[in-house]
């Protein structure tokens, strides 16, 4: 393996590197935008070769490296992955990779969500295939609450419904239904607590609310991330100065820069255009 | 782009390589050994790339052409590429790859099976994004039918409903009838023939005719595909002794043999041993 490539100088004034597989991750950025308003944001979504889900964890470990190369060549104070399938696969790897640069995935901040939300121990994590099967969610929730019994479900289709921008109506009701039904399968033994745990799936959350019935929570880990990034860059005083020129948002993507920017406008809650999204090799 | 390796020598001997962007191909593979039961058969299945179908043209074909050099350097007699979407954006790149291999793609015979079925001359094609955008189905049936009405519809969905085993039920059933309502918009003027134009579309062939409705014929390329390649072997000679060693079936993927083995399954319609797929690097 190549030695990661030198942080340009800069520190306080550079932006927020966030990296996801595709646009999925855009909800996450959404959320940085909303708690962190004067900071700066470069994103790259790895769109050539998304999905991560379905792919193994030494494919997905590798090109959240590639990826994280290419960011901290353009110079950014601090990483954000935004996909949890690459925190899941790669985030010790993506922090011992620079020891300057502070790397915060959504794994913990979801887990540290979902354990602060249930009321009865009970934990769903709702994920990729990949993420299932690395078990993540499920550690991660054993370390906050050893006694919280996690059930986790690999639900693939939801990645394609919500790129397809199928999020309510018939399809997208009778997939929640049938990837929900584990959880009904023992009455008085529900979940009260479902963690959406995979960035893709938060623009569901109102069928996968109905699915679940009522008084059942809802997490996700932008939210909680985007407030673990605020504390970070406060501790180590590295807040954008108030008053400098105004924040930059840029995106970079590996493939197909008009379907990001159509798809990805849903994810972000904000147009964006085509040709603000740069199109670059890894 | 770096010249093609030289083929090995061989020829009538050497195995049929068969390329795909993951484990849809395989449905064309089945029709292969079906039609073909004394020839040997390489599979390549870029399972770490895929799905084609939301990527670029520019893209797809420069991940077909590697997946070609892979097999001309295994040594092979002729190329299938049982890709729609490789097919639609890279097959004339293929055919100039290397002057002495045969390379037969699966649109071609695709608007050949729908334009032998239909009467009325209404024809509809499911296929990936990709492949709907490229225009290479409907311009392959004009070439055939220039009267014929193509109605092509991209159907996303489908590829993840198939890869998850969801090929009958409320799920597949409510995608499909979305899909095809444009096909039932205007009365009396329906498709009689719609063409499964993505080799992940046969399983889910059900449902796609509950939701068309009766007298319309759903055609595929993998039957047609087969008979064009028994034909080419036929025509130049090529094809394998009886009475040799038994022929052989060989299967590669880029990631995750064992979902390559699991899933891969469904699509040939015979099991596949995990520790038969042998994981290489494009």
């Amino acid at each position: 393996m190549s030695a990661a490539p030198a942080p340009a100088a800069g520190g306080a004034e550079l932006p927020i590197g966030v990296f996801d597989s595709g646009v999925g991750g855009l909800t996450v950025l959404r959320a940085l935008c909303a708690v962190l308003p004067g900071e700066s944001f470069i994103y790259l979504g790895d769109t050539a070769r998304l999905p991560y889900g379905t792919k193994s964890g030494h494919t997905v470990a590798r090109y959240a490296l590639q990826a994280t190369d290419e960011l901290i060549g353009r110079g950014i104070k601090c990483l954000v992955v935004a996909c949890n399938t690459a925190s899941a696969a790669a985030l010790p790897a993506l922090q011992q990779r620079s020891s300057q640069l502070p790397v915060v995935g959504v794994i913990e901040p979801g887990a540290r969500a979902a354990c602060a939300a249930s009321r009865n121990g009970r934990i769903a994590v709702l994920a990729t295939e990949s993420t299932v099967r690395g078990g993540a969610y499920t550690q991660a929730i054993a370390r906050i609450r050893p006694e919280a019994e996690v059930t986790a479900i690999a639900c693939a289709l939801f990645v394609a419904l919500a790129e397809e921008g199928w999020t309510e109506g018939p399809v997208a009701m009778a997939a929640a239904e049938r990837y929900l039904e584990p959880l009904r399968a023992v009455p008085g033994r529900a979940p009260d607590t479902i963690v959406l745990g995979c960035t893709h799936f938060p623009v569901l959350k109102s069928v996968i609310a109905a699915a679940a019935g009522p008084g059942v929570r809802l997490v996700d880990s932008a939210a909680t991330t985007a407030q673990e990034v605020r504390a970070l860059l406060a501790a180590r005083g590295l807040q954008r100065a108030t008053g400098a020129a105004p924040p930059q948002l840029r995106f970079l993507a590996t493939d197909a820069v008009d379907r990001f920017a159509a798809v990805g406008g849903r994810f972000l809650g904000a147009p964006i255009a085509a040709d603000e999204v740069e199109l670059i090799d890894l």
